[in-house]
């Protein structure tokens, strides 16, 4: 496929843990994108993706590269061609097998694709699952990517948004990976307005909406009832809409489950939950196979599958990649959206 | 429709909130069903359901009945007279208003329609919808139907739980009408065997399910990752389903996206939800026309449409009598199924 210059991108994948299935959709996506035009580096073992290229019988040629200074011949290579920048290499690889060793390489992976991103060598980052019990193992402290991405470019809540690029739905979480009981305080406690007006802009810059719809769910089941189960409603997200609404296209606390029953969602840009299972029920029922994860506000584009390391499956070239493929297709938008951004403004 | 004897059941109406869709739906539910060969009574307000009738203008005739002593009569009235039991009537009927007034006949007509129940006159009750604040306006302490009727019939907590016969999906909820912030503490205090030998026993005398298979969802995000996200996977939900293992076909607990995204909801007879929107908003995106809401463990037999009163749309001949009619086909199901369960035991 023959594209612009101006729209060409520079995609790196992090391996994710190298015993789930990330190696295999990655190999996969690459099949199906050899050909757009843009190119492709996967950040992370070269003992990893040859096993699985071995072991699923695909027709990838891989390039190892062990230093970074070699990467000028990304986005020149010949078709068939993925580089891999080994930055970890496992001890041995064991499909569906949980261990610190692989959580090291999903990690030292992240770290390495992130920073390849920041120093512009990549346009955007697309990351394969890691799994949060191996990283635990490890030694990384972080909840997942999201966490530690916040952490490595000092943003301090970065967002975590979930799109269906084919139904063009859009779910953005107030709160991610902590458990339940634990939701309420930081609701309350959270700059809801800033991480309403950092999503509004966005919206803007990654997806250029030029006055997104906002609509905000309620905490408690029917957005409390009028108080008779919960007082967040009341207290802290209605006042919010309030306040905003002169400066942004926002309307809540909406009822959770009545609003994604009656498809309320088609009347706006962006759904933001409160906590990870609100949004994340409705959305897979709604996008499983076709859906992305996309971190917001962070100086990088980073987009990846909305699903897990699928260790009952891994290695057994029966996972679907096309959750892969569309967070690889969305991460390709975004960076042009913000190229176009930057160009325009 | 011939019928036989055996198979007929005697219908109850509760009317809900007269400012709510409940006397529209129970109309066209009417004319849908007035040839079925089961009798059907409302129980609340006549001048509330003529006022609709007339505004609508559907073709049923309404025969008022002061005193339950004269219902006799009802199952062999004639096609196209539905009997309204006069409980209560409002001073004026508004579509749409919030009122204690509208909220008083709501609750003094499903207290007439479940003692019909009670008393035997009557083989089944569905419950048009009410609204909460209406209710807490008339001076009632009950956050809904399913709380009234455990307290009416004392027991401690009958089950929610939701039903779609097109999908054949069954949702049960652990915990209903309670703020997110209680969600974890009580499903730590709950007897969770108990409520789950229940719903199993449940299972097997009004849906004859010989040996129902049972699905848990965990409670916190990806049933907290081994720890990572919350401890009453572990302290709490997986102890409970290694007890009870010997004496039910039980499984969980699992995070509840990944298990609702990936349809697994179809290998089980029923998924058991921790709170009201974890099982709500995927049942509603799966169901939301023809969802119908289930009280397990009361002497009745109580099944009533899963939405709401929609005051915005009331008295516009616009809303979908779907829930309704389906609640009511379900619970002339369950009336069968316990009079057959009674004769075979």
């Amino acid at each position: 496929m023959h594209i612009r210059d101006s729209e060409r991108c520079r995609i790196v994948w992090s391996i994710g843990d190298p015993h789930g299935i990330g190696p295999e959709i990655i190999l996969k996506s690459f099949l199906k994108l050899e050909q757009s035009g843009h190119s492709f580096l996967v950040c992370g073992s070269w003992s990893a993706m040859e096993y699985y290229r071995k072991k699923l019988d695909l027709p990838v040629i891989l390039l190892k590269v062990d230093d970074k200074s070699e990467l000028q011949s990304v986005g020149t290579v010949q078709s068939g061609i993925l580089t891999v920048l080994s930055v970890a290499e496992p001890e041995s690889i064991t499909p569906g097998l949980l261990s610190a060793d692989a959580g090291k390489v999903a990690m030292e992976s992240l770290r390495a694709a992130a920073e390849l991103c920041r120093k512009g060598l990549c346009d955007a980052l697309v990351t394969a699952p890691l799994n949060k019990e191996a990283i635990a193992l490890a030694g990384f402290m972080e909840s997942g990517h999201t966490g530690f991405l916040g952490s490595m470019f000092g943003v301090h809540s970065p967002c975590m948004m979930f799109f269906d690029p084919v139904k063009e739905l859009k779910v953005a979480l107030a709160t991610i990976h902590i458990p339940i009981k634990e939701v309420p305080e930081l609701i309350r406690e959270m700059d809801l307005d800033t991480f309403l007006l950092d999503l509004n802009q966005s919206l803007k810059t990654d997806f250029r909406i030029a006055s997104p719809r906002i609509a905000l769910l309620g905490l408690n089941p029917h957005a409390s009832d009028g108080g008779v189960m919960g007082h967040e409603e009341a207290e802290i997200i209605r006042p919010a809409v309030e306040r905003l609404s002169n400066r942004l296209r926002i309307e809540g606390p909406f009822p959770a489950d009545g609003f994604f029953g009656a498809k309320k969602y088609c009347n706006y840009d962006i759904v933001v939950a409160m906590y990870h299972d609100q949004g994340l029920l409705p959305f897979k029922v709604l996008a499983f196979d076709t859906g992305v994860n996309v971190t917001l506000g962070l100086p990088i584009v980073r987009t990846s599958p909305d699903h897990g390391t699928s260790f009952d499956i891994a290695g057994r070239g029966i996972s679907s990649e096309r959750s892969m493929y569309e967070a690889t297709r969305v991460a390709v938008r975004i960076a042009q959206n913000r190229k176009q951004t930057a160009i325009s403004s």
